[in-house]
C-alpha cells in the first residue's frame, strides 16, 4: 500500500520535472504527488502523446535523456528514420522505446480508460512511487494566437521552436474539464502538508492546469501553504520562452509580474538570490536560494527550500490550522 | 499511369510472396496484381497488423528479411525490448521500422479509410509497381478449432508455433465480406490473361480468400486460365504446417488432395518434378518444374512455368475466347 502523499507538486514539462525529482528525493517513498499539465497533449501519427506526463514519468523513473530533459536516455530512432523515409512528418521525435507508452496509451484511451488510470499504471511499470496525476481526464488543448496564426502547442513549441510572437492563449476544452476524483481526494487528505508550484512556464504550463474549472478553488480549499518556485532568475527564464512570451504579452519579465499573475493563489515564493531584494520590496513571503537546477543536489536544495518555506508558513498559521494567506 | 494488370496472383504470406516476386520480375512494370489473404490480420498492442499484406509488400519492395521471409531486413527492436520490459506480450515481433506501417494503418483505418486504399498508398511509398489488393475491406478472422481450444490465427501460428492439432477452420466475418470494386474491375478487364494461385497453404491462406462470398464466382467469370502452383513437393510442404494440417483434417498430404480441394476452380497445375507421374495419373492439365523456390532464379522459373501453362491453356481454348475448364 502506497503512503498517502504529503506534498502535491504542480508541473509542466522539463523544468517542473526537475523540481518534482528533487521533491521525490527529499521526501519519503510515496509522499509526493505531481499534478501535470496535459494542455500540451496532441495526436501525432494517430498516437495520443502527452509530452509533460511522459517527461515527469521518465524523469522520476530515472530514464530521461539527461541532456535534453525529455525523451529517453539510451534511445534508438529506427521508427522515426523509417517514418521520415515514407514521408511522414518528422518534426516531433518519437524514439523506439518512447513509442511503447504512446502506443499503449492510445490503445487504452481508445478502449475508454481514464488517462489517470493509465498514467498510474505507467508509474507502477516504471517503478515510480510518486503519484502522477494528469490535470484532467478529458482533453484540454493549449492554443496560441500568434503572428503566424493560431497554433496548437506542439506546433508552436517544437515545430516552430517558439519563434512566432504570442498574442493570446486559449485552453480549448477547459470548460468541460473537471478536477479528477483522485486529485480531490488528495487535496482533502489530512496528510497533505504543502502544494508546490514548480518553476514551469506560468502561461504555457501552469495556466492550463489552473483553467480547469474548480481546480483553483480546490487548491485553496486544501488549507495548506501553496509555495511557488519562481521561473525567472533576474528577469530571465532558465530555459524555454517564458521571458519572451511575457514580453509579447506586454508585461515585464520579472518577479513582480509572476507574483501579480498568481495573485492570492500563492502563499510564498522560492526566489533566486538575485531576486532577493525584489522579493523584499514586494512584501511577499519568500525564501531565497540558488534556483538554477543543474545537478541533482540543486534539485534537492530547491525542493528543501520549498518545503521549509511551507513548514514556516504552516507554523505561522497554527494553532488555527487554517491555511496562511 | 500504371499499366493494367495482366496477371492476378492470389497469395498468403511468405511462400506466396516468393512466387509473387518471381511473377513481378518476369512481367512488365505494373502488369501484376496480387490478391492477399487478410484472414491472418489481428489487433496487437492496439495496432492493426496485416501480416500477409506486409510480407507481400516487403518482399516486392525488396526490404524483406531474406532469411525469415517476413519482417524487414536491417531492422532494430528497441520498441519490442522496451515493451517486454514493461510487461507487454512479446511473442509477436514488431520491429522499429516495421512499426511504421502498423501505426499508419491503424490511424487510417480508425479514420474510416478502406484497407484497399491504405495498401495502395503503402505500395506507392515503397516504390512497388505491383497492385497489392487485400481480399476484403472488412475484417475476416481465420479461427482454428484445435485440441487446445479455439485459437485466433496468429496465436496458433506464431505464439503456439502451429503445435495444436487442428480439427476445423472458421472464417469469422467472411459472410459480411465482399470482393472489392478494385478486384472486380481487374477481373472484368480485357487485359487480364491469367490468375495464379500461389503455393500458399490452401486451408490457412487460400481458403479464407475463397470464403469471401462472390469471390470464387468472380474468379471463374474472368474467363482466363486459373493456374495453381502446388504447395506440396512429394507429400511434404516446403515450409509451414500444410502437410501437418492435412493429416489432422484426415486427408492425405498429396497432390490428389490439393486437386480435389480446389476442384473446378483450377484449370491447371504447376507441380514439382517428383509429382509428375502423380499429376499424369490424375489426368489434370499440368506442367512440371522444380517448385522449391530458394534463389531468385527459382522464383522466376516457377513464375514462367505458371505463365506458360496459362498461355498454353488460353491457346487451347481459342478461338472461342472462353476460359479453358
Amino acid at each position: 500500500m502506497k503512503a498517502q502523499a504529503k506534498v502535491l507538486a504542480i508541473s509542466g514539462g522539463v523544468g517542473g520535472a526537475k523540481l518534482a525529482l528533487g521533491l521525490s528525493r527529499v521526501l519519503g517513498a510515496g509522499e509526493l504527488a505531481v499534478l501535470v499539465n496535459t494542455g500540451d497533449d496532441f495526436t501525432h501519427l494517430g498516437l495520443c502523446i502527452c509530452p509533460d506526463l511522459d517527461t515527469v514519468l521518465y524523469t522520476l523513473a530515472g530514464v530521461v535523456h539527461p541532456a535534453q530533459g525529455w525523451g529517453r536516455a539510451d534511445e534508438t530512432f529506427g521508427f522515426m528514420a523509417e517514418a521520415r523515409r515514407q514521408g511522414a512528418p518528422d518534426w516531433f521525435a518519437l524514439g523506439d522505446r518512447d513509442l511503447v507508452v504512446h502506443v499503449e496509451r492510445t490503445r487504452r484511451l481508445a478502449a475508454g480508460e481514464r488517462l489517470t488510470h493509465i498514467t498510474a499504471d505507467f508509474a507502477r511499470r516504471f517503478g515510480v512511487d510518486t503519484t502522477i496525476l494528469p490535470m484532467s481526464d478529458t482533453p484540454v488543448a493549449t492554443l496560441l494566437d500568434t503572428d503566424a496564426g493560431q497554433l496548437e502547442f506542439q506546433h508552436y513549441f517544437v515545430r516552430l521552436r517558439c519563434e512566432p510572437a504570442v498574442r493570446a492563449l486559449e485552453f480549448r476544452g477547459a470548460s468541460q474539464a473537471r478536477p479528477t476524483a483522485e486529485l480531490e481526494t488528495l487535496l482533502r487528505s489530512p496528510d497533505l502538508q504543502a502544494i508546490v508550484l514548480c518553476p514551469s512556464n506560468p502561461y504555457l504550463s501552469i495556466d492550463p492546469i489552473l483553467a480547469v474549472p474548480g481546480l483553483r478553488a480546490a487548491l485553496r480549499a486544501a488549507r495548506v501553504p501553496l509555495i511557488a518556485v519562481s521561473p525567472l532568475i533576474g528577469g530571465r527564464a532558465v530555459k524555454g520562452p517564458t521571458a519572451k512570451i511575457m514580453g509579447e504579452l506586454g508585461v515585464q519579465a520579472d518577479l513582480a509580474t509572476v507574483v501579480r499573475h498568481y495573485g492570492s493563489l500563492v502563499d510564498g515564493y522560492v526566489v533566486d538570490r538575485v531576486d532577493e531584494s525584489a522579493a523584499r520590496a514586494l512584501g511577499i513571503e519568500f525564501t531565497a536560494t540558488q534556483t538554477l537546477m543543474q545537478s541533482l543536489e540543486d534539485r534537492e536544495r530547491v525542493a528543501d527550500a520549498s518545503l521549509e518555506l511551507a513548514a514556516r508558513l504552516r507554523a505561522a498559521a497554527a494553532p488555527s490550522g487554517r491555511r496562511a494567506s
